[in-house]
């Protein structure tokens, strides 16, 4: 179980700035000796019960306070995805949405809307030559690094795709947010990614996972080397996180099953039978929001019992508890017609039913 | 009369998957010989009862299933027809669109709705020397055949264009989608290359033929070798469609006339006089995705009269009387200056009037 770090009123306001934030990380992986003392804790603790992910929500939206997201995704094939997690991300509170793409992308991104910032700024291997790489993936990265420190998340993989030479400088731009103790959601392709170099994200507890079905049929393999075992979901996706080195996982599907390899969590409100291409991105970007909050709300001292609670873990449960607050209003006015677009606009209320803003 | 493969409801779950949809088809033709055992009937069994539509309808949907179509077609000239049929797919219940179109025409129709899955892979002449075609034809197919086998209908035409070698590259597109089985609707631009190449489609009862009155008069020259003759239009349809070796065809009109060469069906129920142009992209993509519903259907022994109707026939008439209800609704609104959007908008309340989601 998570220590708090017993700092009053004061240090979580203060902590709004993400340098203190990661401050506070810090102290607690060192409170925690690196996560060590979980490794006792055989016994999972789940429940599902959603009223809980409900209470989460609740305990870790602040007033409303400044949040800064981007996304690492958009290529010359995928624009919708970046731009479903991005708005998503929005929609739920963050002042602002970046998203880093390639120059393909980058307008049509924009044209979805003006509100998101867009930089053009990853290349894939069709549009450069082999003596280029070297050069054009430190410009890429010196671009990135610029504007880093002043995320509160990161989210990497919506419309990545999977070009060699843009994964590679995504695998270097994670390692910089690491350095940087950014919090990183990774999905889609950037799933891909981590499933072939699982160093990038083993150990950092920062770092959630959210795969589909198939995503996460490829982690377990790679990572545990077996097939996925239905009858013990929960005992596997403990393991999986804790051989991973205590990243949060959360598998999606019926029910949402979230896991740091201590604790497992599971939300299950009904959500929409509609499955509509899209959803995901929804996800990533409303945790990536809820993660950057939880852990202002964990270092802010509060005396509640989330508090305890792994704040990635929270992060990952609001997220969860929303979009189906969301898928679940959508279908009941769209029905068969629904589209992740319509699943976007309902966000902001489904949160106003769980959290009003004071 | 098709027969069905008396499988079980296991096997209609399990026929989700293209694939096992595709070997439903195979066996369905086995069973027919060739389609052989049709060419006893020559009463013409046609009915102009738009009840009967509903309930074809209300038969093919699934609670709720996921479909992935895709649309070929979009170049540099027309942008709006890929979309509108691939956005009418997806609020009917598609889970994925795609559209391969040319480079020029992605970044358009990309912006048009992030939705949507849009693929810069067709060229056009003007664009390519000469001594290239060979090799980026070449490239063209190998793109798509990535996909091919992930789509359970494909939709040729809409906004095609009519430049040589783009239309060369879509034949061996529409080539390839037949070897793997996969049904092809082709509206558009889609016809202008099957009239002069009726071979594409010759013999394949996964295809839907949906000409308009000028594009079906050209094929009727072509294939009958005469004018049309509206005094017979049901049976020289019945003809037309037998002739090009029991593909579906659709003769759009005030009724809308529906053969496989062998039994003949009309939908007539009052849509709007409004005619502005786009409704035959909506019905192209509505029709995709009925088709494949209703191969699922039929594949999955239902009990109900309707699993004894060729399934693209079937699909054919739901895809005709929704947008007839869609249109309808949304002239009653916007009258004079209704457009295609506005019955794009429509589809999802007419779908749920008819049959409304579990």
């Amino acid at each position: 179980m998570l220590l708090t770090c017993g700092c009053a009123k004061g240090c979580m306001l203060a902590s709004s700035s993400s340098v203190l934030r990661r401050q506070h990380f810090l102290v607690r992986s060192l409170c925690l000796g690196g996560g060590g003392n979980r490794k006792g804790l055989n016994d999972i603790r789940s429940m599902a019960c959603d009223s809980e992910a409900e209470n989460v929500l609740r305990a870790i939206a602040p007033p409303l306070d400044q949040r800064k997201v981007a996304i690492v995704g958009g290529c010359r094939e995928y624009t919708g995805a970046p731009y479903f997690a991005a708005i998503s991300a929005l929609k739920i509170g963050a002042d602002l949405s970046h998203v880093f793409c390639t120059k393909d992308a980058a307008p049509v991104i924009k044209s979805y809307s003006p509100e998101l910032i867009v930089h053009p700024v990853l290349e894939e291997s069709y549009n450069i030559k082999d003596e280029e790489k070297e050069r054009i993936s430190g410009k890429v990265l010196a671009e990135i690094d610029k504007w880093l420190e002043r995320f509160d998340c990161l989210v990497v993989g919506p419309g990545l795709g999977r070009d060699p030479f843009l994964l590679g400088c995504v695998g270097q731009i994670m390692s910089h947010a690491r350095q940087r103790n950014v919090p990183i959601v990774v999905d889609g392709d950037g799933l891909f990614l981590i499933t072939d170099n699982p160093d990038l994200v083993s150990g950092y507890q920062l770092a959630v996972l959210t795969p589909n079905i198939n995503e996460y049929k490829r982690l377990v393999k790679k990572v545990l080397n077996c097939e996925v075992n239905d009858q013990d979901a929960h005992q596997e996706l403990q393991l999986l996180a804790k051989q991973i080195g205590g990243v949060t996982i959360m598998r999606k599907g019926k029910s949402d099953l979230i896991s740091d390899g201590d604790i497992v969590k599971s939300v299950s409100q009904y959500g929409s039978p509609r499955r509509c291409g899209g959803q995901g991105d929804i996800l990533s970007g409303s945790v990536a929001v809820f993660v950057s909050w939880a852990h202002q709300h964990s270092s802010g001292a509060g005396v509640d019992s989330t508090s305890q609670m792994n704040p990635t873990v929270m992060g990952c449960m609001a997220g969860s508890i929303l979009l189906r607050k969301a898928a679940l209003l959508a279908f009941a006015s769209k029905r068969r017609s629904t589209l992740t677009s319509d699943i976007i606009e309902l966000l902001g209320r489904s949160l106003e039913e769980i959290s009003p803003a004071c």
